[in-house]
């Protein structure tokens, strides 16, 4: 059976206090909505529709990066939740299959939760997903007759066994995509806020003798994100839930509560993870490799044996293989870094390849950018590249190669070949003693006049 | 009507195992001391006097730094907190208006709380403030019938009916400055400790019949602060509140627990801070810019749309303007950053402004101290610093100008020249691999000599 | 009276799904054997012996680098406890006093409680470590008459009310040699699993008469170390303690829970410790130094009055005399740094000599490696090294002595001398805006190619 999702993310947000619509806000650097569409994909579902409003434009341009399958409907008022799952009607025009609506602002909802409500079909023309609430307080009740989802009653609504019912509802609804429109069609909005209700369904469902049934899942993953404080705990809860998985993979985290993980963080078994690191997105780490303390990795890729920092900084495109050093202090970003190779201290290693068991020396630079492009920098294996040696890109250093310390390279180095730049130093006896006499009759002559 | 605070500040604390006197310790990066000023600091009061005893010097000091116009009042022996109160009646000399007495080392004191004190002085002579304590201990008991405080009884003193109350004695006290003072010259020692006690005036104000009251407030907010590690409790107390404060003004702190803020930090709506940020003292942070993980900030201002780290150290006088970006491994102090600017890798950058939309390449230094005296360097706009140029200041590059890689510039280059101090690149053919034969060779001779 | 131990460390620990071994997992960045080693030495054993069996050539390693004087045996079939303590028979071979008997994975031991077990053998020829179980689930049982133990009980062979029973066996033991020994000959191996039992021994000891008797400790200091979860929680109540312990000793930890200490960390009184540092092994740090955010220490000694950091970095054999600054981004290896010297930004300080009061300027590096070999930098007093000095070691720097900005010394400067190597600057006029339209036209040529 195919299945298509609908992801409502048209609301602003109000709470957040942000001209970011709610559902771009991050957790686990990725925009809250990425989770929800995360979750989702585990449906592989064939079409993904997300219904945006508030700032359509940036959810529109979020939507294109995190998968650039899922198509953007756009609900211009905002009439209610049956009323934007309505936008997605031409979208699916003609579409056979299964509808899951979801929300963009429900982060934690788990795979495993989606495909026990399309489980649920078989027996039902209509899922709705509820869960057991520590403090029910205004949710809707679920009213069950055994596996019949009776009625959803709203709590103002509700009498006093109705208002005893614990099991509420979540909002997540699976139904038959051809049912579902049938359904909204004829939802009306006769009520205090004059909006139309995506539950309101269920009545409708029940009224045409469908069988509705619930699907539970911990309340937990029902929670929304409507503050930066619940921002911030949902933050929390990722990170905890992803660094308990790399300890049951067999990963050491030193203080886990000290490591920072993205949503896609791959960090493999008996790697070690010293305290104080970031992960951003698109990280992974091979097995036993060390990334030690301070370090900030992103878009990047560590092998095998690698060992990186502390205070490494590893940006998109850095790719380090088997057994290289990443060391204190130094950048790397859109580089291969081969076998071996050494990069240890204070350098800035930009738009480049470095060889096989090459060593570059303390405050090496890249110089990639010349005001206005960007160029290449090719650095052979068994290459030796001296501190502070500055690599006017685009320039090539050949296998066995050596620069001298502090030399300016902008032409090519042959194999083998040494480059040298540098001025021969002059030592000038009694000279420094003079200097630092003048240096301080000046600063008393002027103290004096500042006096 | 008018107020004064009378800080009491002369205890040595020597829970605290330290040379520094208690109320000097930080919390927040502040003193102690500075927090309670700070909430005094609510009723606009026309005089704030500190009564420092230990280590007064260094009190003094620290009081000239929090707030200049506060005076300090020595007490040179220990007597008690009626005889240290009384150390300010000459300074309060001819005071018409309210004194409210305070402690030095009880930093989560809310401002609301001293401005109800105030406000009760309308019906009261003298106000007490008082706390009801979850676990009474020790604490003197606040006697009360109605609103009016009948007397305070010590533990060791109190009946059994008196031992059950659990409304207790914070030691704050507001009273007008005549009456307290008075009371005070008749407060006495006869007791086991042969000290004055500041609460025998509630006793002494209830003989000649002057009408006393209470006001509660939180316990928390009357801690103190006697070990390190009731002072890294306090941090952390402040560090929670000042964290939801910013959520609940719309900052994004993707990991709050991470972020440690001082005193005096602001941050504006939309910004967002990555995880592990040190705000130091005298920090503001613009809306919408962006702090990046492992940053740390003091003494600077962080305009609108800024980008910030990873790794970036603000220090004081850091004026960081629109758009500017400031990266990795990157010192700025004491410098003007205008709008659009970028300095994004590896840069000391003190004693400097730098023009708008101007490029400084990795590995820049201003070399602002000769030894004795530092210097300054002026950058124009739309100029390019290429990476490694090494500033002499005092030195000024124009509007549009540029430095070659590596260059050292002691000259001021005028608009849109380029200045170059560079050797040519020379390369030696085979050079590295007979290096490198050479110096394997000696190597193996030196191990040989050793074994 | 003389103390063996025998502490066994020979399982693989499959839990941790690892292919390190157990035993070398590290806590506080120490191996988890270090720590039970660390809690025996307080009672001065003559002999410790560690039984190896799962990766026993690591395990033999890492005992040589934690005590050299260990002595490991091997395992090489894992045939239970009772088998394990055997193996140490012959390295005992002749030894008259008590052995005790302890876990490579219960990390937690404190040193008093093994006192207090050898303190027990005066009035009993063996003595069992037990302790009250919050949840004794299937621990074995102490039954006790009095003081002496009468048996262990398995949970699958107790009746209920040895099931009611929460003093448990840790598994510890203190016996003579000789009687353990002789003890460990009988035990036969005829259960389920067909392994020796260590916990045997006391139905032996007392079938012939023996007294046994049982100690008791906390249940935490037995808890073992079965997973990467456990060892994360290891190390953080390792971390509280620790920070604990400091704190009481007079420490300022702005943010104990995020300072991350090593087993051997050693901090002085009313030194301050700012958030975010990292102690690996081997530092020790005096009196009043202050450590600033994001620094990270290795073997090294930072004395009184130091200034570390933010983001400093001190690797083995950094030696920080009084009153030294070094700064941000700056990395110390086996460097001796000399009273008042200052190294404060973006610098490699490694193999080397820095004499008093000396300044380093920013971007400064010690050229040690030659690709080859690591040779020595020597710096005296009251010198001026120019910002981004380069120095090409092995090279001597005498006192009073200048290096002239961006200079490559390669040749030692003499006492008061100015070493200079730099080419004279040229300006260019107009070349800049040149140069520029030149790059922006070349873009445009290559991104209309593109097109």
């Amino acid at each position: 059976m195919s299945t298509a999702l609908i992801i409502l993310a048209a609301g602003k947000g109000t709470r957040m206090n942000s001209d970011l619509p709610k559902v771009l806000h991050p957790i686990a650097q990725a925009p809250m909505l990425a989770h929800a569409m995360h979750a989702g994909r585990a449906l592989d579902p064939d079409q993904t529709i997300i219904v945006a409003g508030h700032a359509a434009e940036a959810v529109t341009a979020a939507v294109a990066e995190i998968d650039e399958t899922a198509q953007v409907v756009l609900q211009t008022e905002q009439l209610g939740t049956a009323h934007a799952v309505d936008q997605a009607r031409s979208a699916l025009d003609g579409f056979q299959g299964d509808v899951v609506v979801l929300y963009g602002d429900t982060p934690f909802l788990q795979p495993e939760t989606l495909e026990r409500m399309i489980a649920a079909r078989a027996d039902a023309d209509l899922v709705i997903l509820g869960f057991q609430a520590a403090d029910p307080a205004r949710y809707g009740r679920l009213v069950m007759d055994g596996d019949v989802l009776e009625r959803i009653v709203e709590y103002k609504d509700a009498n006093e066994a109705e208002r005893a019912i614990s099991f509420c509802n979540s909002g997540l609804i699976a139904c038959n995509a051809k049912l579902l429109f049938d359904l909204i069609a004829k939802v009306g909005n006769e009520n205090a806020s004059s909006e139309y209700y995506l539950t309101d369904v269920v009545e409708l469902a029940r009224a045409q003798g469908c069988r509705v049934t619930a699907v539970a899942c911990d309340e937990e993953e029902t929670l929304g994100v409507n503050s930066r404080a619940d921002l911030a705990r949902a933050d929390a809860v990722f990170q905890s839930r992803a660094r308990a998985e790399l300890l049951d993979l067999g990963v050491t985290l030193m203080a886990p509560e000290t490591v920072y993980l993205s949503l896609d963080t791959f960090i493999g078994r008996d790697a070690v993870i010293e305290p104080n690191v970031v992960f951003g997105p698109g990280v992974t780490v091979e097995s036993g490799a060390l990334i030690r303390a301070f370090s900030h990795l992103e878009g990047c890729h560590v092998s095998r044996g690698a060992k990186v920092g502390p205070y490494a900084r590893l940006r998109p495109g850095a790719e380090l293989a088997e057994n290289t050093h990443v060391g204190n202090f130094v950048e790397i970003k859109n580089a291969e870094i081969s076998e071996g190779a050494k990069i240890n201290h204070l350098s800035y290693i930009g738009d480049a390849s470095v060889g096989k068991r090459t060593n570059i020396g303390a405050g090496t630079i890249t110089c990639n950018y010349d005001g206005v492009m960007k160029h290449h920098t090719e650095i052979g294996s068994d290459a030796f590249i001296g501190s502070n040696t500055l690599l006017v890109a685009p320039v090539k250093i050949g296998d066995e190669a050596m620069t001298a310390t502090g030399a300016v390279v902008t032409r090519d180095v042959e194999d083998g070949a040494l480059a040298i730049a540098r001025t021969p130093q002059v030592n000038k006896p009694g000279r420094a003693q003079k200097l630092m006499d003048l240096l301080r009759a000046k600063k008393a002559r002027r103290d004096g006049g500042d006096a």
